[in-house]
């Protein structure tokens, strides 16, 4: 795992050589309590993670019309379990194992580090074992279950926007090539010591390596899937094509603010140490402030523009706050977070009308919330000091054009094969009953019928 | 962060003094350990705290009619950005900076403390460096973010209480004050080491500071805003106004339930020693017990008196014995824990048809269970021996006027400014087309019309 | 707490007896760190463990019909409430204090050591207190919590199949003989260091003792309960009976999924040494991959077999590959991993329709999903090399007995006492009207009457 930024990794060796030498021995933390610390926070920042999974089922779902809820439910979990297989399959060698500038390992499979494994199976673990499995500084499953959750995360993004039109199972082979190829050779770039990390290219959580590589990866899917039928009419006019069950919107995001704690905060890599702790504190912090100045930004600038409140909009707020904050939730001016993060909740505002007038159909406005604000976070850090604006552009540019490419090629060869989008009359009816054959909610309203 | 208790500061000393001089050198734990598990208690705790708001926006979206649903989820992630926001700029250094018997300091906004900044941006660092970390114990955002989630908990509570009725934006206004400035300064008094916490004043973790806090304030502005119309009719019948949506109330009420290990386990302030982990360990479980006990008897004593069971006194059962026995956790007796939460559970049942006959309109029962069993909660410390029960009841009547008396101030101020409930028209026709043009659940039924 | 493999426990020795002799002194954790670790794990794990009782009231509320939603819920809360008493009162004395053999101490209530109240209550620690307490490895109160958030687990399972039909208080008296007397004892036997445990039984988080067991139970009380009314009709016809929310019921599973993490990783034990922390790792991962394929399996085989993707099959197939994996997410072969959960996954889709053949009416596959895949991933354990096929064997059989004996006699005494299942009009009815006088869902549909 190189997804370490060289400031702190300069600092872990001080620490270790201070550590050594200068410290009472009480004063600082053992090597393999450093171990501990740094594995239980991948595994509990893991967990906090995929839960954003649930996150953005809950928020497709409520934003969606019942008649394909059940849909979007399905493909929700389904790509979170393709996520994880092709993660562990290939996704994790390709994007941290000897990587050589543009590209990591074709291995097969990734498993426990020797060290570890002969700890774990020696019948009496000497003292030599024990160091080598924690010179490594964390354990090495804990760092993939880290990893994996993240690349559920990009993909959890393209599910929103190509709601209520795609098939189930061409979708699913297209999260195989985005979790199991894309995904991981861009990340090996920027965070598995590539060419763009080599550079100097920041980015802290993922602004860019997975908020907008789904964004991107969700765009080249809404342009060659078309819109919803009857979205757009032939005299201009966007209809409103309102999600069905508003509560569980609100739920999904909450969930995905709380899972962010585990997003950012884990992203420091490491709590070993009191300059850790406090680091990951200030990232906390930094996440709630900005996605908190999002959700007001968003709601004030919809009062302004439109005279009205909008719930939906608040929900997206939060969640370009998030978004915008994730490249450099470390930068420590908390100030800053509410500023960055409030852009955020701006550019939602102004992007999904937008996507709108250039009749690209994002069903729960993920391109905006993930897309802009994620290039818009990385372009932060630059411009406040974390990194050279060039190299956030040059990064920027070179990831996007590499995920619009390969995404364009998979979903025109989907398309040209197995088909992507459902028929006309399978789409009047709704996926739920066309490709499930079930309701989402059977028993209540009407709904199929009155839209 | 001066909320410790006397008789843990002590121990905490007695233990520093202990590690140094007594114990052998590999039974302890190390400074900066101990500053690396109280930081990251702070974190994960506060992470599950935070998740309290979305258990108030689900009980509460379930608990409404479903043309009041989306304005409820608008308020619930808007009440928890504006506290975050307030708490970064005013509120936390009122509470926890200088605090002069009443109340602390009015700089804006609250930083990383100057030693962790130092740490953080230094080069190389030093073992003074590192030292001065961790002799403040634990990260200073770390506990600014656990703070933060506590008041964001007492805003929550206004809101339920008032759904169905209140303007959107002055509620927002309200909740700046409740956050910035009430919440704070009887904080301060409290918790903040002011004049209440040198009388001896006990409170856990929040029974009276957070929890009577929110119902004061909800109740000062239940009576100012007036029940809603159709719910007493002129004969004195009570007419029920059924929530829309009950399982989402019931996730709510687990998601409060799990969060409340991190409000009551969280407080424990620290958990670098085997003293602070056994310690904590006892308030989980205490916890746990209390809310058990508070379902199992708000769920007999309705049996008893209406011969039926209600799964709305369930819920609101759980919420009872969890807000009473948040003042004393600590307290080891886990059998006193089973009656302090199963009154607190018989208080709910009781005092809901109590507030109707006052014709005080509560929609989910929130002075019932956050305003009465807060008071029976702080009382129950000093009735077990945790603290004066004289001084117990001076806490709790200071708090309450000055909660009671700065709310209906500040509700005044509101109502005779900008407003603060809709119109008839905009009340029968439900909050969410007029305030937010939209609709919860626009293909579900008929809601709105039949009601 | 003996729930401890013989093998780690051999290490733990070796770990300490290495640390005071051979390792440098700042390499290790020391025994107080190890303390905190080690009943930190209880606690975050054990919370997570109890978001699963949320996790099944969503499953179980998405998949019963609108008008038996809110009895579901209800008994759901009240279950998880009983569990946490009957639990304090005698369940874990008679599992894990002094047990001989066969069952443990009927001493009633359970409190924390008398070590840790002595420090807790001491003036002045002295490091003799510190290391009385220490010496146990966790707290005591951290491991009770631990442990009943299981109990609760095995109730859980019950409800579901049994929703529908069942009345409330008869139920939650069953759920006091399970939790109370069945689940302990048992428990007892390979967890508490009995009969079964010392042949050499071996399962990590409970494949048998947690899941299978509920399966047992709930298999037993669907036998003397009988089918819902119209399920099975005369001609052999199986008729569905749709879930009245599916996303409540994606909700409810990744809601498991994530408490999964705390079920199996915090059954490791341990956290106070790399060793614990790589071996946890481990679990984590296994647990998710096994989640994973799970799902992925449960589909392709829908897929095959009928020509359809359904989304509650991938719902199940996700539980029956972590109840697959749960008695050996230890062992360090991930594949293994994926072919253990995969098969869960066929497992679910094949023990449904078979089920429904027997005319055994499982309201939510809960016996499909937790007892057949329950079996399977003990015998697994047996099959890879965890253990002897033959014990194994033996304990699942020697389980399966205890708990069908025991709970045909429990259920048919509460049959032919208070009677157990509602009357046909009350059925009709749903039990909201029936029992509890209200509706889950006043506002949506009519759901009520179309069925």
């Amino acid at each position: 795992m190189l997804r370490m930024s060289g400031r702190l990794f300069l600092f872990a060796a001080a620490l270790a050589a201070v550590g050594f030498a200068g410290l009472p021995a009480q004063a600082e933390v053992s090597a393999e309590a450093q171990f501990v610390f740094n594995s239980f926070s991948f595994l509990i920042h893991g967990a906090l993670v995929m839960w954003m999974a649930a996150g953005f089922a809950m928020l497709e779902s409520g934003l969606v019309r019942t008649k394909n809820t059940a849909a979007i439910c399905l493909k929700n979990i389904a790509l979170y379990a393709v996520a994880g297989i092709l993660y562990y399959l290939i996704g994790y060698s390709l994007m941290y194992v000897d990587v050589s500038g543009y590209i990591g390992s074709f291995s097969l499979l990734y498993n426990p580090s020797g060290a570890e494994l002969d700890l774990i199976n020696a019948d009496e673990a000497t003292p030599e074992m024990i160091t080598a499995v924690t010179d490594a500084g964390y354990s090495s499953m804990s760092d993939w279950f880290f990893q994996m959750v993240f690349v559920a995360t990009a993909a959890s993004i393209v599910s929103g926007t190509l709601a209520e039109r795609i098939k189930v199972w061409p979708f699913l082979i297209f999260t195989v090539f985005l979790t199991g190829l894309i995904y991981p050779i861009q990340g090996a770039w920027i965070w598995g010591g590539g060419w763009l990390s080599e550079m100097g290219f920041s980015d802290f959580a993922g602004s860019t390596v997975v908020h907008s590589v789904g964004g991107w990866a969700a765009l080249s899917g809404a342009v060659i899937l078309g819109a919803r039928k009857g979205k757009y009419s032939p005299d201009g006019r966007v209809n409103a094509m309102p999600g069905a069950n508003l509560p569980l919107a609100t739920l999904g995001t909450f969930v995905l603010w709380l899972g962010w704690f585990g997003f950012n905060g884990g992203s420091q890599l490491a709590l070993g140490s009191a300059l850790d702790a406090a680091a990951m504190a200030i990232v906390y912090v930094n996440t709630n402030l900005a996605a908190a100045a999002g959700v007001l930004a968003a709601m004030a600038l919809n009062q302004i523009l439109y005279k009205k409140i909008d719930l939906t909009i608040a929900l997206n707020g939060a969640i370009g706050g998030l978004v915008a904050i994730t490249a450099g939730p470390d930068l420590q001016n908390h100030l800053l977070s509410i500023i960055v993060g409030g852009i955020g909740g701006f550019l939602v505002v102004i992007a999904v009308p937008l996507l709108d007038r250039l009749k690209i159909d994002d069903v729960v406005g993920a391109i905006s919330a993930h897309l802009v604000c994620g290039v818009w976070g990385t372009l932060a850090v630059g411009i406040f000091g974390g990194g050279s604006i060039g190299v956030q552009l040059l990064g920027i540019v070179a990831v996007g054009a590499f995920v619009l490419v390969t995404s364009t090629i998979f979903w025109l060869a989907l398309k040209f094969t197995v088909g992507i989008r459902v028929s006309e009359e399978d789409e009047e009816m709704g996926l739920d009953k066309a490709e499930l054959g079930m309701e989402a909610y059977p028993e209540f309203g009407h709904g199929a019928k009155s839209f």
